[in-house]
């Protein structure tokens, strides 16, 4: 790897790197982390300096896990092929990974992205219902493509077949209210759309309302919701790309905390732990109606390698008994967190379960325009000790946390003890 | 791998991927290749049988190439991870890249698939005109997602900002008529999607024109259609994920026979040998005006492994010197084709360069409905003899030969002389 010091090199690179990639990628930090090597929850720097990773989801079973490194190399070293030619691996990917779906959910179909999964879903979904209408949250973000972009409000002003509604987080009252709410919401969005003459084909969420500002509560918000857009004709996707494969603990699923069934289920980032693969998963009818008048091939999707990858992520996840361990850890970052919340002066809502959490950063003062600086701050004191984590929110003032899965207690202490540090650290230093 | 037979196998297996799949997914055969490894140009199915690959584009430096493979084993192993943090992979690779194009050509964005790719393409297109209107050739296929689906004549018709225009292969006249008509049809399109207020953003077309019925021909097609587009204002898109990376040999992208700088051009198939790699080759002007209203991430587009395997395809294609390599194995199997299609009587037009070729398979008794059959025919039958191709075309009536670009001239003989075998077999078999 790299034998240039940290002090010079960033400079070069960063010109270097935004001559050839362009203004549109941008970067973590202040000072970027300049990462060589990762392990488990672990990444290191080419100083050498250990980082551990409290924010990224996609290396759900730890970085460069052994077992999936060795099924990638084995099946690439074979062959690697597409879905045009038989072969058991994609066969028996899809069959294990719809074991972990209701029945009713009885299609798998392969992708390379969320992005694709979900554009998939809304091709299927347009297809089947014979509309354009769709719902989605107020900050929603749903992937990448020109059609998701013009429904991904965090990206940018919808497209005027997309009715925006209120999330469960920024709804107040009882559970029971919340769910009132949301499904009011959702008739609202779908009587306006047939008063445009654009009635609604999808009521699409993030079960786990992320880019929104979490929101995982055992309630009907989901359940509701997906019955009053069924009223209006329309169908009901879960997108998991943020809350699948046991982000939440307990279950497999987002959704899965609350009694529903969706009619398609779209997946990503965690599916192959670091190797480009996502999908969907569909009630047959759907795929029926669209394989009609369509057929769907994706050239690298469900190819032989992705399949055996995917089934070695599958196995781990498995072994591990991941749902019970991201419960169980899970606990105790919440209370770890909620108690710190109590100590510190600038700590606001703390909301998350499993291991994804929002933690609001507050100036004690009430200054809110304060509150984006004082996470910032906060999110590279931390990195300074060694920890990553992610800010997001509307004015940038929620720390991320959403580590691998294979977060164990001991570095939930770590981490919040570090954050506690950080929070008594940051208020001088920036006043 | 499996111990299953291969006479009851297939039924079963089909049975249990059409539950799981569902009805989108289709297969190539009346008896469908089990595929369990890989060599270079040689593939092996179940019974242990070898088939020369004559088909697959994607595997452009041999099926499991030992040093891409070793590339993705040995960074899957260390780092996996995406291009919010800094690393060197994904900026030596994009450097490395770019030197292949003209300097105009400056900026590279990374994505998973050809797909993401030409998507990309045109949000960037869309914001830089701040128009809508698209121009694509009769049977354009550029994708899979929502909006590329909307501009695939191959796959749907199109939507009502698109205008389709006869491909290159279908207009007649010597090569500066042809590209006299061509260009016509682009202004009249440019025209018409003026009247209807629409006007032009992207002038989009494959380079190889593949499933339009390919046309390769060093003429001004391209550079001619391109000035056309640009003096009403739209771009010119140059998708290569069909062309790029040395295909029709001399050069390493389809456009370089052509004196014509794209605006933008799109990759995809052969990035990454299979691994889910694509592209975007990109001049900085149009990226500034993208990148000042959207920012850009792919989770897994230009990640440190992607960057990894990227660089080793590149290294392989220098290494093997491709495009002179491909022009040389091309002349041979231009000469073979033609000899050919002079002394059986059903063949028509032969149709290509380097190692992309169409056959147009005609009944000598000039029933043109039996066609189809005969291209079905002769495809089953060198399937029998174990050589893998293609069929497509409007008709059917096509066979498409594209191997890996590792193919020698020893790989053209076994290929065109059970050509020569199949279409004489084939005459009697099917009346």
């Amino acid at each position: 790897m790299s034998s240039m010091t940290h002090a010079t090199a960033p400079i070069t690179e960063l010109r270097e790197r935004r001559r050839i990639l362009g203004p549109a990628y941008r970067l973590f930090y202040d000072q970027p982390v300049h990462l060589v090597r990762g392990e488990d929850v672990w990444l290191f720097d080419t100083a050498g300096k250990r980082y551990l990773d409290a924010y990224n989801n996609v290396p759900v079973v730890g970085h460069a896990n052994p077992a999936v490194v060795e099924a990638l190399a084995r099946q690439a070293s074979v062959l690697n092929t597409h879905t045009r030619y038989l072969s058991e691996g994609v066969v028996e990917y899809a069959e294990r990974l719809q074991a972990h779906f209701p029945a009713a959910l009885d299609t798998v179909m392969l992708t390379c992205t969320g992005s694709e999964a979900n554009d998939l879903a809304l091709r299927i979904a347009f297809e089947a219902t014979g509309r354009r209408g769709i719902i989605v949250t107020r900050n929603a973000y749903h992937g990448v493509t020109q059609a998701l972009a013009d429904m991904s409000p965090s990206l940018r002003p919808v497209a005027s077949h997309v009715r925006t509604i209120e999330a469960p987080c920024h709804l107040a009252g009882s559970p029971e209210q919340v769910a009132d709410q949301f499904a009011l919401l959702v008739d609202e969005a779908a009587r306006d759309l047939a008063r445009a003459g654009i009635p609604v084909a999808v009521l699409i969420v993030d079960t786990v309302f992320a880019s929104d500002g979490i929101h995982i509560g055992y309630d009907e918000v989901l359940s509701r919701a997906a019955a009053q857009v069924r009223q209006h004709g329309g169908i009901f996707i879960a997108d998991e790309v943020q809350g699948g494969f046991s982000r939440i603990g307990r279950h497999w699923w987002a959704f899965e905390r609350d009694n529903v069934i969706p009619d398609m289920v779209s997946l990503g980032k965690p599916m192959g732990n670091g190797h480009p693969m996502a999908g969907l998963v569909v009630q047959r009818s759907l795929v029926e109606a669209f394989g009609k008048n369509c057929r769907y091939f994706n050239t690298f999707g469900g190819n032989t390698v992705s399949a055996a990858v995917g089934l070695a992520v599958l196995n781990e996840l498995e072994r591990m008994e991941m749902p019970a361990h991201v419960a169980r850890v899970g606990e105790v970052m919440a209370d770890r967190l909620l108690h710190l919340a109590k100590t510190v002066p600038c700590i606001g809502a703390v909301r998350g379960q499993g291991l994804y959490w929002g933690v609001d950063i507050r100036d004690p003062g009430g200054d809110s325009a304060r509150n984006g600086l004082l996470a910032q701050a906060i999110s590279n004191g931390l990195r300074r000790e060694g920890i990553l984590i992610g800010v997001s929110g509307h004015q940038g003032d929620a720390l991320k946390i959403r580590p691998p899965l294979t977060f164990q207690t001991e570095h939930v202490d770590i981490l919040v003890s570090a954050l506690a540090r950080q929070c008594q650290a940051v208020l001088p230093a920036v006043s």
